[in-house]
C-alpha cells in the first residue's frame, strides 16, 4: 500500500472561491453584515466528484498510489486575512469540504485539517476545531502554521509555551501536525518557491536546539517539502547541533521529526534518502500542488515523486516499504482505525 | 591557485567589540554625545597579525588554499541597529580593518566590503562607500544585504528599482555582490542555521522570475551557502520557472548568478555539483565561520570544503580548476589587477 501524506484539495468547486472572495471583501471592509452566509455555498456531490476524479484520483491511479492524507489548499488557509472569527468560519468550511471528499472516496482519501489560527491569537484556540475534525470527521492530523502573519515570521518559535496547549490536545488525540505555512503576503517571498521552504528550515532549526521533545516525548511533527534546506545542509545542521551541546541529528529527530518526499528531482531524493534515516521519511507528492506539468528532461511530472523513490539507489525494498507505508502508519496512528471511524461517520 | 570567495574576519581584535558595544548602547540610548570615537580604537598590527596567523592564515596553509576574498563578520554588520549614520560609521571601521588585514597579507587576502545599509534607507546611499572601498582600498566586491531589518524581510525584492542605482555603481566599478544578510534579531530564526539559508533561497526566487538581468546583463550576484535550499529543490525551481514562462535555470543563471560551496558535507557538495552548472560554482568555505569544529564522522573540519570538492565524483580536473580559480576570476574581474592595486595602496 502506498500512502501519500501530503495532498491538498486544490481543485475545489467554484463556489468555494466565490464565498472566500466575498468573505475577504467583507473582512477588509470591516462590515460584518456583508459577510456571505455558509448556507449560500453551492457545492454538489457531483461537482466534488468531478473535481477529484479528473485530478487527484486520476493521478493516484496513473501513478499507482493508494491513499492520500488530504487537507485544504495550504496557500488558501490565509490565516493573516481578517480576524479569528473569519479564520474560524473559513477553516470549518474547508474542513467540512475535505470531509465530504473523504466520505465520497473513503478508500482513497483521509482528512487532515486546517486550523483557525490568526495572528497574535493563542494556538490553544485551535484545539477545539482539531478535536471536532478528529472525533466527528475522522481526521488523522492537522496542518499547523508557524507563521500566521503570512510572511513576516513574527510568531513565537514553535518551542515556546505559547504552543504547548495545542500540543497537549494533539497528544490527547494521538495525531501529528505537518508544519505548513499558508499563502505569502510579503512581496519579498514567493509562496511555493521560497516561503514554504523557508518556514520548513526555520521550524527545523527551532526544534533541534530546544527541549520541546523532552516536554512532549510523543509529539510528532512532519516538516514538508523534504525538510526545506535541511538535508542539503545536513552537515551544517549537524555541526550547529553538536556545537550547541546537542546530540547527532539522527538522535534528535528519531521519534519526533519527519520529512516528506516533496522534492521534485532525482538528485534531491537521492540526497534526502542518503542523509536522513529512512525511518524519518514519509512518502508524499503534494499533488495537485506547487509544481504542475511535465519535466521536459524526464518526460514525467515533476511531482511524480514515487518514481524518484523507486530509483533512489540507496534504498532497499524494505526501506521503500517504510517510506511508502510503514512510517506513515507509525506517525499517523489513527490511520489504523480508519475503517472503524469511517463506518461510524 | 585556490581562491576562497567567502571568508569573514570573525577573529577581530578585542577593542573592536568594545567599540561596537559602546556604539550600540549609545545608538539605543539615543544620546549621540555618548558615541565612542573612532580615534579611541586600539587595534595594533601585531594584534591583527596574531588573530589572522592563528586562524584564517593557519587554516589556509593547513588546507592548501591560497587567497581568501575577505569581508567583515557578516553577522556583525547589524544593519538593523541604530540609524544610517551608525551603520555608516561602523561599516567604514570594519572595511578599514579588512584593508589592514589585506595590506599585511596581500598574497593571502583581498577585500570585500560591508555596506552602510539601514532599514528603509535607499541602497543608492551605499554607493559611495562601495566606491571608496574599490578605488581607495582595492576591494573587489561587496556584501549586499537583502534584509537590513535583521529578520523580518520587509525590504523591496532585489529586483525592484529601489536597488537599481546601487547596481549601476557595481557595474561602473566592475564588481559583484554576494547577497548576504547579517545577524538575526527575529527570535523565530537562527542566524547561521535558518536565517542565512532563507535569505539565499528568497533571493534566488526573486531573481529567477524577474527581468533584472535584461536591465543589467553584466550584473553578477553570488548566492552563498550553496544557494540555500535551491540545489536540493532544483526540480521545484525549474518547474516554477518553466510554469512562469521562463527558460531553464541553467540559462537564467548563466552569466549572472553564482553559488558558493559553503555546504558542509560530501552528499551536499555532490548534489550541488551534480545539478548546478560547474561554471556557476565558486569555491568557498566561510571559515572561520558558521560551523566550527571537527565532524566526528569524518575526522575533518565541517567547513573544510576543499575536501568535498576534491572527492565530488562528477567533477573532472578541469571542472575543479574552474571552481577553485577560473570562475572566481571571471566573477571578480578586479582580482586580475590585484597586484597593481596593492602596489598603489
Amino acid at each position: 500500500m502506498i500512502i501519500d501524506c501530503h495532498g491538498h484539495y486544490t481543485t475545489e468547486p467554484k463556489d468555494l472561491h466565490r464565498f472566500r472572495k466575498e468573505q475577504i471583501a467583507a473582512a477588509n471592509a470591516k462590515d460584518k453584515t456583508a459577510l456571505p452566509s455558509r448556507a449560500s455555498l453551492k457545492m454538489s456531490d457531483d461537482e466534488i466528484r468531478e473535481s477529484i476524479e479528473q485530478n487527484q484520483l486520476k493521478l493516484q491511479r496513473e501513478r499507482g498510489t493508494d491513499l492520500t492524507i488530504f487537507s485544504p489548499r495550504a496557500s488558501g488557509m490565509g490565516h493573516h486575512i481578517g480576524d479569528e472569527s473569519i479564520s474560524f468560519e473559513w477553516s470549518q468550511i474547508c474542513n467540512d469540504l475535505i470531509h465530504r471528499v473523504c466520505a465520497l472516496y473513503p478508500k482513497n482519501f483521509i482528512g487532515v485539517c486546517q486550523l483557525p489560527q490568526s495572528p497574535g491569537v493563542p494556538p490553544k484556540n485551535s484545539a477545539a476545531e482539531l478535536e471536532r475534525c478528529v472525533k466527528e470527521l475522522g481526521f488523522v492530523g492537522c496542518n499547523l502554521n508557524p507563521d500566521p502573519s503570512g510572511g513576516y515570521f513574527n510568531s513565537p518559535p514553535l518551542t515556546e509555551k505559547w504552543w504547548y496547549p495545542f500540543y497537549e490536545k494533539m497528544i490527547e488525540l494521538d495525531v501529528p501536525a505537518m508544519i505548513h505555512v499558508s499563502g505569502c503576503c510579503n512581496p519579498a517571498m514567493h509562496t511555493t518557491g521560497s516561503y514554504y521552504l523557508n518556514a520548513d528550515t526555520m521550524a527545523f532549526m527551532q526544534l533541534i536546539l530546544s527541549d520541546l521533545f523532552k516536554d512532549f516525548p510523543t509529539l510528532k511533527l512532519i516538516i514538508p517539502h523534504g525538510g526545506g534546506a535541511v538535508p542539503f545542509h545536513w552537515g551544517r545542521f549537524r555541526g550547529l547541533a553538536l556545537n550547541n551541546g546537542r546530540p547527532e541529528l539522527d538522535e534528535i529527530i528519531k521519534n519526533n521529526i519527519f520529512f516528506d518526499t516533496c522534492v521534485y528531482h532525482q538528485p534531491g531524493i537521492n540526497l534526502l534518502t542518503d542523509v536522513v534515516p529512512v525511518e524519518n521519511i514519509l512518502f508524499a507528492s503534494e499533488m495537485v500542488g506547487a509544481v504542475k506539468g511535465v519535466d521536459p528532461k524526464t518526460g514525467f511530472n515533476f511531482d511524480d515523486t514515487k518514481r524518484y523513490i523507486e530509483k533512489a539507489p540507496r534504498l532497499s525494498d524494505a526501506d521503500r516499504a517504510k517510506i511508502f507505508e510503514g512510517n506513515a502508519r507509525r506517525v499517523y496512528p489513527r490511520l489504523k482505525t480508519k475503517a472503524t471511524v469511517k463506518a461510524a461517520v
